[in-house]
């Protein structure tokens, strides 16, 4: 790690935007042989914290994981917004939504991020972390997002 | 592995198509702290045996790849056509382009995804192995792409 990375190298997430997580995940499901997975919902934001574009968001997904190797394949479904989820799906339809990092130290890695001209978009919290999605799409045309734990 | 799975369910690598493999490497680079890659180019035609919707195919393009992990980013910049990449580039623009699973044996694996209702839509060869793109956007939201070694 140099003072200015992100503190790894290392995509542990892959994640897609689709209309319908169910539908997605038992096709993925067929295909690569696994168990249909949980589908769960992220929290209000009371319980998360989420801001987009600086400002709280009622924006909301319904999300489902396939462990895929040492990344995770995300499957989300935007159910309310605004949010990058629900802007992806109406910019771009379906497909990849972000790759994601794993860093060690969130705080630290924004600010290499935004020293890098890759401001966060949107930020929030999930039971056992937080993330942030970096605008990054005009430089590296594809969305990252940070992963940190909560006790990292 | 079952009997109809394609072998593996760990993802090896994701792929970005780009304009300019160059300056969007340059930008992984900055970011990640990674040395800047090796610009590599594809084969030609009769070194490949590439062929697209059956045919072959002057389609050819120019690659960088960076280990991020377990998996490698890789880069893409279509320099001629017609291909699977440059298809994406104009009906997509820039951006993920398929994400990548190394399989043990690529005739069982393509039956497999043929099977799910998932073909080839193009095929070819590099050093040390060969790869198949399958037509797997409508019901995965992503291409998938299949790896296998030469010798596997």
């Amino acid at each position: 790690m140099t003072e200015t990375a992100l503190g790894t190298t290392a995509i542990c997430q892959v994640a897609l935007v689709v209309k319908d997580v169910e539908k997605t995940a038992a096709a993925y499901a067929e295909v690569l042989g696994l168990p249909m997975p949980e589908i769960r919902v992220t929290g209000p934001e009371d319980e998360t914290g989420i801001r987009y574009m600086g400002a709280p968001t009622e924006g909301r997904a319904r999300l489902a994981f396939f462990d895929t190797g040492s990344v995770r394949l995300e499957l989300i479904e935007p159910v309310s917004g605004p949010s990058v989820w629900l802007r992806h799906l109406k910019s771009h339809g379906e497909g990849v939504h972000h790759i994601a990092f794993r860093v060690p130290d969130m705080d630290r890695a924004l600010a290499h991020a935004s020293d890098k001209g890759l401001p966060a978009i949107q930020t929030g919290a999930f039971p056992g972390g937080c993330y942030a999605y970096l605008d990054s799409e005009p430089k590296l045309k594809v969305m990252l997002e940070l992963l940190a734990s909560k006790d990292a």
